[in-house]
């Protein structure tokens, strides 16, 4: 039985989705809580992963399960074996072709930058920016990175070069909301941490640090050296993967 | 030079705002900055202690400094060393009698908890309760704790017997605020565990797991083992300290 599950996660304490060979992943958490209810291994797919300190709302992964378990008990039982800073949201049974990743039509991630830099408990919720950002300059730079662009001037250079870096960004919404600049973005999928750097580029430009032209420039040269901006993880949420229905 | 400061911090990794033998305080951090720029020992005085996980608004100390070092400038100087769940929001220079603690002649504490239950990123900042809870008994039950009284049964039963358990609640103020209900309770002073212990018997009364007249006998027993009720630490914020000017 394939079951589809939504997660929502604080980030802070965890190395990121994927299990590596130090350090705490949000992976292994669910994979040990999983084996401890099935009592035998369980294997995961997420629809991507997410870095260290990134946050998530609503990441989806699937599993297979030999034994027949309710929906309802596993969320519960998931729950109670689960750190706090990790929660099941929903649990479904879907088709056993349904694959988190290669069926995920689209991806969305919110960011946000503080103006609020005396605020202690925001530090591993938000960015802060002490300096002003000129909200228009921003809307501008970010309209450049709407469409299909090749975005390998907005990724890690280390990623596997066999890989397209041909993308689908279909919106970016920047709000003013009280002391706080929210970020939504929406696209096809998303390269290794292509959201961080087009955020932290967007706010260098709202800086008055880069001109607009400068941007479309990086965005042409599809070099893996243009972009040396980088927001960082701590404001940064995967809030949503759709799929077809 | 007498200074007056006002801190705001996170206190989930801190065993509270007092030092003491084990454990990371947040005093310690503060006196350790403080010594750092003066070159000279530092010590601090609160308007009274945090314990572990709770949280500070707005917590009010004072410190003498040899040397004259101004205001803003010791500001910038302790938020750059000064761990980042630790801001500095304000810094004067006060008349040498002031004492934060002594001179102190109000207190305001906020206290959140929500029904939003499978929210990962609000463990250390608001208590979770899935129960309902009836808005109108719990304004009943807080109304009896206002006034001055003898508040032996909801404090600790280690405090020193030679000490006034007698303080005074100006409001206990209880709002609905879209998922989470928020306590504001503003009084004289407070003992240790005082508001917890008061909140968590306004809990329960909503809950219905105590009647209305069982919180009026607790309070006049003035026995320290009438309440076995404390509400988590992770709640619970100093808001505010007031001072007669």
């Amino acid at each position: 039985m394939r079951y589809k599950a939504i997660v929502s996660y604080d980030g802070t304490n965890y190395i990121g989705w994927q299990t590596q060979q130090n350090g705490n992943s949000i992976q292994e958490q669910i994979e040990r809580v999983l084996t401890t209810i099935h009592k035998e291994p369980v294997e995961i797919a997420a629809s991507g992963r997410t870095d260290a300190k990134v946050h998530a709302i609503g990441q989806v992964f699937h599993f297979d399960l030999i034994k027949d378990i309710e929906c309802e008990n596993l969320k519960t039982g998931m729950n109670a074996l689960l750190p706090k800073d990790i929660r099941i949201i929903d649990i479904k049974i879907v088709d056993d072709e349904f694959h988190a990743r290669f069926h995920a039509i689209s991806k969305r991630y919110d960011y946000y930058v503080s103006y609020d830099i005396l605020n202690p408990f925001i530090n591993n919720y938000m960015a802060k920016e002490s300096r002003h950002m000129d909200i228009d300059k921003m809307k501008e730079a970010a309209s450049i990175f709407i469409g299909t662009h090749d975005f390998t001037s907005f990724t890690s250079s280390k990623i596997d070069p066999r890989k397209s870096r041909v993308k689908t960004i279909h919106k970016i919404e920047i709000l003013e909301e009280g002391n706080n600049i929210h970020f939504i973005l929406e696209g096809s999928s998303f390269l290794r941490y292509m959201v961080r750097m087009i955020v932290q580029t967007i706010i260098e430009a709202g800086k008055g640090n880069i001109e607009i032209d400068t941007v479309k420039d990086m965005l042409e040269m599809k070099d893996k050296h243009a972009c040396r901006f980088k927001a960082v993880p701590q404001g940064l949420y995967l809030v949503e993967v759709k799929y077809e229905h």
